[in-house]
């Protein structure tokens, strides 16, 4: 997606460690008709898969999820990141590694809110080493749900997590896709 | 708002302690179009305000706010959750008293996204005690913007948070007004 290409290049800045900071539109920050028009386009790529509902993660996930469910015309529901693993017959609970707290959390859903019957397309701001949708794809497993694919606003692409899990046959669609992060040659897309 | 006073009787359980739970369309679980027509009732009611920004808090204000966000045509900006006072000149940080909990916490956001040519809308899921809105409230003040007034979805009117704030001048609108919850009897409205 050429917009929010540019996006980044324009509001993006670079941290130490070479951490991409968005948060002027994508997270803190939501540029809300620019998040819309995200949103139409994740929709668009899954038109024809038969969606009944969107999985995200809070916090950053949820604005990004909305926006797709709209024009999906789907509920979204959003895991919760908690330290324990809560899993009970009715909450639904998979561990996440961190990449950049070196610890593991968990994600956990109220069981009621996926079901056999559902299609799930899994949304989220990032897509990195890929642990918070590994973590995501279990929940829907668990619930005996389809995972239709997942659809991210930036993949770090460099960090693999993307084509592991294409390598394993999923469908993994990413607006942005970045190559590499640079302080000095800046952001380069693939 | 009718509608979700329905919504909430239909949907709506009351938990150990007279907590509502209305997890399966509000959080957790988001029923996106009706999520979308709380937005619309809500910039309805702030239409003449020239609100410019939206101000709420993760992770459950975020559906909420965005919804708002839309036929407004403003950015979202959401605070984050906090153990630690970050205030430093670049983060503004306000201390909330926590009432489920018992102890405190803070809430902060990036300097950056609060400007005195700011009038901003607070937007929540749920009003109880007010100590969320407050430090929401202070954030703002912090940033020098103006407080236009405050929407949420559910007010729990019998913990007095928002009677509290509307007797210091400010503006609160509820969609639906609890002023009751008990198990046998039900829920009432104001």
């Amino acid at each position: 997606m050429k917009a929010l290409e540019e996006k980044i290049r324009k509001e993006g800045k670079i941290l130490p460690g070479n951490v991409l900071k968005v948060s002027s539109f994508l997270n803190q920050q939501i540029d809300v008709p620019f998040m819309m028009e995200m949103g139409r386009e994740i929709a668009g790529r899954y038109a024809e898969e038969g969606v009944t509902k969107i999985l995200t993660v809070e916090s950053s996930g949820i604005a990004v999820a909305m926006a797709a469910a709209v024009p999906l015309g789907v509920p979204v529901v959003f895991a919760k990141k908690t330290d324990k693993n809560h899993r009970t017959g009715r909450v639904l609970c998979a561990e996440v590694a961190s990449y950049t707290h070196g610890g593991k959390h968990f994600v956990e859903v109220d069981a009621a809110y996926l079901s056999p019957a559902d299609r799930v397309l899994v949304v989220d701001d990032f897509l990195a080493c890929g642990n918070a949708m590994v973590g995501l794809i279990d929940l829907i497993k668990q619930a005996g749900a389809h995972f239709v694919g997942a659809a991210v606003a930036i993949e770090k692409r460099y960090q693999g997590g993307g084509d592991k899990l294409r390598a394993e046959g999923m469908r993994i669609e990413a607006l942005a896709s970045i190559a590499s992060v640079d302080p000095e040659a800046g952001i380069a897309f693939c």
